[in-house]
Parts: structure tokens; C-alpha cells; sequence
């Protein structure tokens, strides 16, 4: 349905198709999420079974099946000690169905209904009835040439699309993409936070994998600058426009290399007190900003995710397994010294995600509106809805407008649902617009500047795709 | 009017009746409030004068006219010191008429006006002039054979009532109930909070009392343990199936034995400090959840209230006067010592309450999205409105479904006023439900089965009352 | 036209238009704000050019633009240090029409609109290509007899216009406004903010001044008392009704006089520290309640402003400079000490604001629904918004009522823009009372009623200017 999502009032859900036929055939900037890179290195690379490709890499499902007592285990999601879980996929597949009724009215809902129906041609409702049905006809349909990942990519009518690595990847599979001649744009992005997090149980051996990556010798907090200088040289010269970073809070830091140091060689010595990490990620925020306004690598942050909340799902299954939890978020103080050093840099960009939506309005649009570095990222993670990003755009539009925000970004790891994600989002913004421009607020010609912003050009050139 | 309250939009407008048609004629659950027992017990209670009735109990009321002015002596509200207040409750009556104008757009206001409509068949507008004329067909109305307690019970279809009750209540009005051979279903709640809250006066009192009701010795943490195990056996005797617990906060600790036997002998001794209070009743949030691991009982859990907020109201009229305000709430770090040990558990349930809807979709619906232990109760006390639910829908649903819901309790004294909250949550979720309808987002099926979820099932499976 | 940004449903645009009507005509209560007493001192008093009227003094405008990489400079704001700015104020104009579209959607975008229509006749669409045009016909009307301050104060049907004023002000333009026979109405507001902040550079300055102004020797806590007492008075003399008030928090505490005097006296010495600035300044937010309990003025209080944010920002330009970002408030606890003072005081007004929506239906609409002494000011600063606006009537009157608030003020330096601010205003509360009358919730009486209230009686009851 053309009008699907669209508000029932016929004159501005009128509007809303004409803006949203407007941009529907813009092509897909995609600069921000956590699609596999070994999909596009290998020209021939088959998603596996439909449980595979849907359920088994999806946290958003697997977490709600969780909550109503399906245990993971029944899911088909591995556990660390090699236990057996289920390994029949039609069996999954088929409970998975027998429990669609869990995903009415969510976003997790919409993107499968919308990805089965124009992705795959799918048009039979999740249902226990229709389980094995469906599933035949996705599976076949993974087994042709024309569900290839670069297939896919043609047809999804993407323009870039950044993964997301960590600052100790080689980037070989990005090598490979290169090398292949392919004309897909597969960017990587610099994420450091595993060589950062010192208080992490595997940092020390990410230094030494940093340290041999780069070919410098890390034994001091100079060295490790260096490094990761190097590193995000490298990730330039691969493509990559931005890094990113993930922090429990928005806290920053401006230590003396002196503090930095001290703490840098606590960490090294497994030293380090919970005091110390904060206040390194702290420090080491700034430094990255002080290396973009070096090397115009574009900055992400994303805050607010208690993450690996329950120990016993983290213990059995591992990271990212449904269990992250946001809590609240301040940005006004925490991001001052940062901001101080480097937020009227008119040339820097620094892109603010979190979990929090009281901050929208009350701080993050406000900080958007006034500093030249800032610009704000789309709802992340939970946010990603309808109602989140209406209210996204309810909370954030009047005070900064919509040229300090950053577009779209999809932030997803499941491929195939990348076209109902940013359909989701163009729909979204049309109807918001359609309401502002039937209710006199703003003009049809604003409306539709403002459509096209949102739908591409604000993500293009944030993100410095545009070069 | 049968499409009262509905978006005036006519293609949802129509949508909305048929949802609500589909379940208005639904028993009501009504597994959590604060309706007397009393009630009950006397086959032929008379309820008072409508002051007696409708205002003197209704704190929603007079905290509004105090707000503006009018004294709560005036209202007739008893002073602790019994000195003499207005007793003319036609007087009152006049007074409150005069000044309805102030709850224009209130729930409270919604409730009154359908109340007497519905219940007492007055179709008169509350006026200063016509305030006679409703006060004696109340009045009038009270006197007959139809407005006794259970009369209302069967002309409410309700299918099951709860009441809540001190743990140290002998449950004699409910044993009066059962011994009637009347087939309502009145069922106690437990509600241990006065021998829990060390730091209230009365707390010395009301172990004594614990003592007495449980014939068990209390002379250490270990003899209070048993003594509330013995407590709760009672009432699931008595056919309870939930407890309820306020606190400030939902701050949970697991003490060890030895301490949590320190802090209670220094309760004994009337030398607790704040902070034990804090650590003590974080403990015994764990505690109760690890009873309910073991005797089934659902637990609910209160938290986010700043009781007698104004110490002049307090002194004077005592606690529940209106002056409870709500105070930020945090429960990802709060609530995570309870749920590391039993949030894992399908077989158990804790259903959370506060005041504070940032945590709605920040907190709360990831956590109900993902430990199978938790439900979120509906909307609370002062977002027990149109609003108020609305807004719990739109931040909820998305991230946890609503089968993560507890469907609706009506949580109130006001026993005449059943029908209405009722009514209101249903007409809520017609409303929201038919606008996710009408734009694409579920189809017709599932509104049904989402309606009547809402409406009935969720709470009546929540609080095992299926049994 | 005339039915501008009301919902596009058919039925209830009709009942909104209608409810507007009803309101339009009624004079202006202008109860607080910023304008320059300058402006009505002298008869002939002209504005400057376009760019000094519109762009120069406005935050909201320069903020923005600033954000998007403009100088500040290259908008004529002037440096501290003298440096040299834009002069030109055509090539302003120019450069602010050629971003314009940075405002689609802002409040900033729809007042500058509404104002250019309704003030200066301007239908012209703010572009690059029109901007020589538009400022060139404003600039010829600014030359005009019509647009002299006193004449549109007749024209914009102002009934009473509050200036702001600092304690030390000798308000000799009061005085002047008072001595010319001139019938408008223009009275001061006491803001003793520069006098109370003891960790202002300037506070000690302040002091001498204020004893200067007060003819009271300041040697200690009394001395300082009993001269903003004198202050007080005066101010009442020439006509004022009211205290405005501006903290970083709503934090209150009673010291005693000893405590009081002790940090007076550290801070004469420039040895308070900031916990002594911060224990003072909630004192003094008792004292003043104190006073207003004496002399009778109504009480402001404005917090959350994290004030010059920027440090580059401020040292080159001076304070109010767009960088006010705004934080996180309580109002529950911090308010607590001065309301178990006052609170319960029918006689005496508190009006509440803030930069933090969450309090809204968190905290002050439940207090303001208690506390006689409590009022709600309307939606401040970024909240001065048409969705601002809606969401406070959404989250305040369910708890609150309308009666609980304090109608609208303009908060604006930018005298031309205040039609369209109350216009904004009355809007919205004529689009929100036609949505609650077509849907059931009032009747047409009831919308009447309460549009009249929120236009006009709330402000002039509240602020006392219907004395």
C-alpha cells in the first residue's frame, strides 16, 4: 500500500505520498551500521538458511522471544561452551511464527513484514499456518543469483555503505572488495573503543594486536597515540570518512599527557581502577577529536548502552545478546571539555547518538543549535521506530532545525532489511512534513527541500560521501 | 456517546468503536486497588452521604481545591486531632460544585461525569446551580437496595476484585466474604511495607503485631523471615495471588545474612540509619522475590512516590492527603542485584510501577523486552488518564510489545468509580490500537486479538487469576 | 490565513478557528519579559536598520546561524573587545535571508513570518532573491510615525507590558514613562540575581551599588537585607507586581541568620566558596518567599540554564550569546525547604518555569495541584514553540488543571515579535480545547471557558495586574 504508515487524515496523508514518491528512488546512503564486510569481498558469498539470515543474528527478536520464555537455546543461538542448541532451522522457524503475535505493532514487525514483502515477494502474514510456507520460498529464493549480497546491492539501489571494524582490523576483507574491481562503495569505519576500554578483560591483548597491526611499539602512552594515528591513516586511505565510538556516558576529560600516562601504564600493568577507565575514555574522546580536526575523519558517539546487563545470558551466549539496557544520559557538563577545545570548529563534525530521549530536546538539540561541531544522529537502537523518530523529530526540529541533524543511518547488522529500515525512516519524515505543510507551518517548496535533506543529502554530506 | 474520547478523524473514529464494541461488554480484573473489604463482608452496607462517597475519600479531589485555595477542613476532611471541620456535606457539596471547573480536562473529571451518568443515571453537568439536584439524587440513589457493595458487584461485571492489605491483617473481612457463600471473588493482596520500612515509626509496632497475627517469635532477622512466610502462606490461603511493594526507589541489594541480621537488631533498637533503611528494604525486595520463586505469589512493585510531601497536611490530616509527589526513578542500575539472581525465571513475575515515564521507553519496555521475570504494570495514579496511557502506549509497544504488559488495573478506593477507569483504558486502547490499524501498521486480526489482550486476558493471566 | 497551523482534520479545525475568534480581540498581558524601558521612555524613540531590530538582538536567529558555521562576526554582533564586525547591514540581510531555510519549522521561521505579515504588511517569502526587497520596505515603514514603540504598543493592544530590571536599577525610564502622561502601561519586575550570585565576577560591585542605590550601609547580612527590602518597596512604587528570579537549580535551604551572615561575609571578602554561592542562593530563594509573604509580590523563579556554555564564545562577545544550553532539573526535593515555609500560603504565588520537559508531569504539574502557592509559568525559551506548547498542555492539565498555570507570557526582548508570540499562543490553546471539545473530553461551555482563560485572565489574575 502506497499509503501505508501514512496518518489517516486524507489531506495531509495526500501530501505525505507526494513527498514520499518525491525521494523514494533516491539511492540509499548508508554511513553507519554493522553489515558483515566478508558479504561483498566474496562475489559468490550465500546467506545460509532463512533462520540463518533472520533470526539467529537479530537480538531484536531473539531478546523478545526471551522475555515471553523461549529460551535461547531453542532459538538456535550458540552457546560458548559448544552446548548443543537447536539445530533444526525449520523447527526455529516454526516457533518463531507460532510467537509473531509478540512482534505486533514493533518496528521489528514492520521491517519483516516489509522485507518479506518486497525484498522476497512474500505477501503471507506470519502466521503458525503459513510458517513452512514461508520459509520454503525465502530459503529457495537465498539459493539464486539474484540474492546475492552485490546482487542485492544493485537492487537495494545503494549508493555507500560503511561497516563498522575495530581499529585493529587489517581490512582485508575491504582489501578484497577493492581488489575485485566491484563497483559497490563498501567503506570501513574506525571503532577504537576495544583498544580504549581499559577496563575491559581483553585490552591489553588488543594493544599488543594494535601494536603489531601498526608496526609501532606501544610501551607508552606516546607510542599508543602513534599508533593509533596510524591506524586511522590506514582506514583513510581503505575509504573510511569516520570513526566511531561507543561510552557508557558522555563524560570528557582533558588529562595532561603526564595523567594520561600514569594511567596508560596502570592499564598496562592491569592496574587500572574503574576511576581510571572513566576517566581515560574521558581523555581519549578528546584526543580523538583532536585527531579529526587533523586528519577530517568525522566523529561519532554513541552513549547511553549498559551493555552485557544480564550475567547469566552474557556468561552462556556472550556479547550482544539482547541485554543491553540504556540508561540515562547528560550532555550538557559531560561533553563541556570537549566541546570547549574543539565545538566551534565549523570544519569538525562530531555526531551524537544515545538512548535517553529527554536529552533530545533538552540538550542535545539546544547543543546542535548552538555549536558548529555538532550534528545530531538519527534514534538509535530502540528509537528506530515510527514513534521514536516522530518524536525525534517533534523534539529536536523547532530548536535546532533539521540541517544540524545527520539524516538517516540504519546502524543495522541484518542486511536484507536495509531498504524497509530507510523506508520506515522517508516515510516517517513525510508525514511529519505533510503535517507541518497542510497546517500552514511551512510551504510545499520547504517541505520539499526538506524531504530530499532528510531522505539523503543530510547523510551524504555529514558524512562526507559527497567527496 | 458511544464514540466518546475517540480521534475525531472518522476512518480511525469508526475503527475505534468496533475494537471497543468488541470488548466493552468484557468482565472487569481488577487485580490491583484499594477498595475496602468491609464492603463486602456486611451483605448490607450503605455507603454514606455522596460527600462521604464521593469526595472525603478522593484525594485526586481535594488535593485539586486545596491547590486553589479552599481549605481541606472546609471539605470536610477529618483532623487528627478531631477538631471540628465542616459537617454539612450539602455545604460541601455546594462548594465542590462551585469550583468543578477546575477539573475540567482532568481524569478525575472524566471519572465523576460517567460515574454519575453511567452509575447513578445523572445527566446533569456539575454546576454551582445544579448542585442540589445532583446531591439528592445521589443521595436518593445511595439509600436503595441496587447501590449496596455487591448489588454493584454483579451490575459491574466484575469477574475478580483485589483488595490490598497490611501483612500483618488477620483477613477478617475477607474470611467473613468466603463464610457468606456469596460468589463474589474479593481476594487479599499482601503488602508487607509496614514491617519492612524500618525507619517509619510504627515499624516496632508492627513487628510486635507481625509477632501476634503469626505466632512466630521475632527476636532476629531469622524469626521475621519465617514469620513473613508464614504471612503470605495465610493469604494464599485466603486466595491471594500477588504481593505489592512501595518504596522510594527500586533500589535492590543483596545483603548477606549476618548483615542483613546487624541492620535488623539495630532496627529492634530503634537505631537504624537512613542508610540501613535504604540497604535493608533493597534486600528485602530480593527476599520477597526469592519467596515468590518459591510460593508462586505475583509480585508488584511501587516505586517513585515522595510520600507527605507537605509536612503542615501531614501533621494535621495525616499520610494520603494529596500531597504525594513523584520523584525521578532509575531501575537499570536499581533493579539489577533482583533481577541477576531471578530475572532469568519464566515461571515467576514482577510487575513494575512508577511515576517518572522518562523510564518508559529509556528503562523500562528494554527491560520487559528482555528478562522474562518483568511485566509493566499500566500507567500509575497520576497517568491513570487519556494522556497518560496514550503516552505509555506510544513509549512502550514498540520495544516491548504489549504482551509485556500487564494489561490494566483500576487502583483505586473509589469503588463506584470502577466501571469508568475501566472504561477509559479500554477506549485508550480501541483508539491507539484503531489508529495502528487504519495506517498499515497491524490488520484488522490483530487489533482484535490485541484489544481484547488489553483489556482482559493480560491482566486476568498476569495475575494468575486463570486459576 | 486565518485557520494557520491548526490540525487539518475538518471538525476540529472548525471548532479551533472558532474558539481563536473568540480570543483574538483581547488585549495583550505582557506579564514578563525583556523589552528595553528605553523604548517607551522617549516618544520618538526609532528603531535602527532592519538588521539592529531583528538579527542583532536576537539569540534564536544568530544561535543558529552560528551553528551552521557562520560567524558571528559576519552578523554585526559586536565584539568586547571593539574588534571590527560586519558593518554593513544590508550585506546582513543578505547573508541572513540566503540561510534562512537553517529556521524551516522553527518557531524562530514562523514569528519572523507572522511578524513581516502582520507588523510591516511583508508577504514576501524570506530568499535570497527577496531579501533587498524585504529589508528595504521594512526599513522604510521603521522611518514611520506608526512604527514608534508607543504607537504600536496602541496598535498591538497591549493592556500591561513588565519590564525586567536589576535590583540596583534607579528605573529612572520607569520614571520617565510614568512623568510624560503617556497611558501605556509599563511597569518593572525586581531581579536581584546580580546581587545574590556571590560567585559572580561582579557581585561586590553589585553591593556597592545596591547601598548606593538604597541609601543603606552594607556591612553584613542585615544591612543587605533590609536594603533589597528598600528595593523592594521602590519597585512597588512604580508599579510593579513582581520577582524574577534565575538559579542554575531550584535548590532551597534555610540558613540561619548566623550561617546566612558568616558566607555574606566570606563572600564581601571574595573568599565564598561555590557550596557557599550555591547554600546562599537557595537561602535567599527563601527570603525572598519571605518577603513576597510581606509586600505581596508575586514570586518568579526561572532554572536550568547552564549560562555561557562556550567559553571562546563568551569571552569574545558577552553573555546571552545563544549558548545558554540547558540541563536537567528537580523540583521535588530541591524545592522542599521553601515550600514547608510557604507553601501552603493561598495568599501568596510561586510561578514555576524551566528547561526541562521531564518535571512537567514528573514533578510540577502534582505540586502546582497542591501547593496553594504554586502556579506554572508557560513553556520557556526552546519550549515557546508550537509542539513546546502542546506537550506542556498535554503532560500539565491532565494533573494540574488549567487553572494551576499561569497563562502565557512572551519572555522576549524583541518587542515587534509580540503578536505573533501570544498569537502563536492563543493558537494552540484554541487547536488543543477544539481537539479535547470535538472528542468529548469539555463541552463547547467548558473550550469557552478555558480559551478565555489561557489568552488573558490566568496572566493578568496571576501576575496581579488586575489591581
Amino acid at each position: 500500500m502506497r499509503s501505508r504508515y501514512f496518518a489517516s487524515d486524507p489531506a495531509r496523508k495526500r501530501v505525505a505520498v507526494e513527498l514520499y514518491e518525491s525521494v523514494e528512488d533516491l539511492p540509499l546512503i548508508c554511513p553507519h551500521g554493522h553489515v558483515d564486510p566478508r558479504l561483498f569481498a566474496d562475489p559468490d558469498y550465500q546467506f545460509g538458511s532463512p533462520v540463518d539470515l533472520l533470526i539467529i543474528p537479530d537480538h531484536y527478536i531473539f531478546r523478545m522471544l526471551y522475555s515471553q520464555g523461549i529460551s535461547l537455546e531453542a532459538l538456535g543461538i550458540p552457546a560458548l561452551d559448544g552446548e548443543s542448541t537447536q539445530g533444526d532451522h525449520r523447527k526455529i522457524w516454526q516457533l518463531v511464527c507460532d510467537h509473531w503475535h509478540l512482534f505486533r505493532a514493533t518496528p521489528t514487525g514492520i521491517w519483516i513484514r516489509d522485507e518479506l514483502a518486497d525484498v522476497f515477494g512474500i505477501n503471507l502474514k506470519i502466521t503458525s499456518a503459513n510458517a513452512g510456507a514461508i520459509y520454503d520460498e525465502i530459503a529457495a529464493k537465498l539459493k539464486s543469483e539474484a540474492f546475492r549480497p552485490r546482487a542485492l546491492y544493485e537492487r537495494f539501489n545503494i549508493e555507500a555503505l560503511a561497516t563498522t571494524d575495530a581499529a585493529t582490523d587489517r581490512l582485508r576483507h575491504h582489501q578484497a572488495i577493492l581488489d575485485s574491481g566491484w563497483p559497490g562503495r563498501i567503506i570501513p569505519t574506525f571503532r577504537p573503543d576495544a583498544v580504549i576500554a581499559i577496563d575491559q578483560e581483553d585490552w591489553a591483548q588488543n594493544i599488543e594486536l594494535l601494536s603489531a597491526v601498526s608496526g609501532i611499539a606501544i610501551g607508552d602512552y606516546g607510542g599508543y597515540i602513534q599508533a593509533l594515528e596510524e591506524r586511522r591513516e590506514h582506514f583513510k586511505t581503505m575509504g573510511a570518512t569516520t570513526t566511531d565510538h561507543a561510552a557508557l556516558t558522555a563524560y570528557t576529560e582533558a588529562l595532561n599527557p603526564a595523567e594520561a600516562d600514569a594511567i596508560f601504564q596502570r592499564a598496562l600493568k592491569g592496574e587500572a581502577s574503574a576511576k581510571d577507565a572513566a576517566r581515560f575514555t574521558g581523555h581519549m574522546l578528546i584526543e580523538m577529536a583532536r585527531m579529526s580536526s587533523e586528519d577530517g575523519l568525522v566523529m561519532q558517539l554513541h552513549v547511553g548502552s549498559y551493555r552485557n546487563h544480564n550475567p547469566a545470558v552474557h556468561a552462556r551466549f556472550g556479547r550482544d545478546m539482547g541485554a543491553d539496557i540504556p540508561i540515562r544520559s547528560e550532555f550538557t557538563k559531560n561533553l563541556k571539555a570537549l566541546l570547549d577545545r574543539f565545538g566551534n570548529q565549523p570544519e569538525m563534525t562530531l555526531i551524537l547518538f544515545n538512548l535517553d530521549e529527554t536529552t533530545y530536546s533538552r540538550e542535545l538539540a539546544p547543543l546542535a543549535g548552538h555549536y558548529p561541531i555538532l550534528r545530531l544522529g538519527p534514534p538509535w537502537w530502540f528509537f528506530d521506530s515510527w514513534l521514536g523518530m516522530t518524536r525525534f523529530l517533534d523534539d529536536v526540529v523547532e530548536t535546532a532545525g533539521i540541517y544540524n541533524t545527520a539524516g538517516f543511518n540504519d546502524d543495522t547488522r541484518a542486511y536484507p532489511s536495509i531498504p524497509a529500515r530507510h523506508d520506515v525512516w522517508r516515510r516517517v519524515c513525510a508525514n511529519w512534513l505533510a503535517g507541518q505543510q497542510v497546517r500552514g507551518f511551512i510551504d510545499e517548496e520547504d517541505a520539499r527541500e526538506m524531504i530530499r535533506a532528510l531522505a539523503y543529502d543530510l547523510a551524504k554530506q555529514t558524512y562526507r560521501l559527497d567527496g
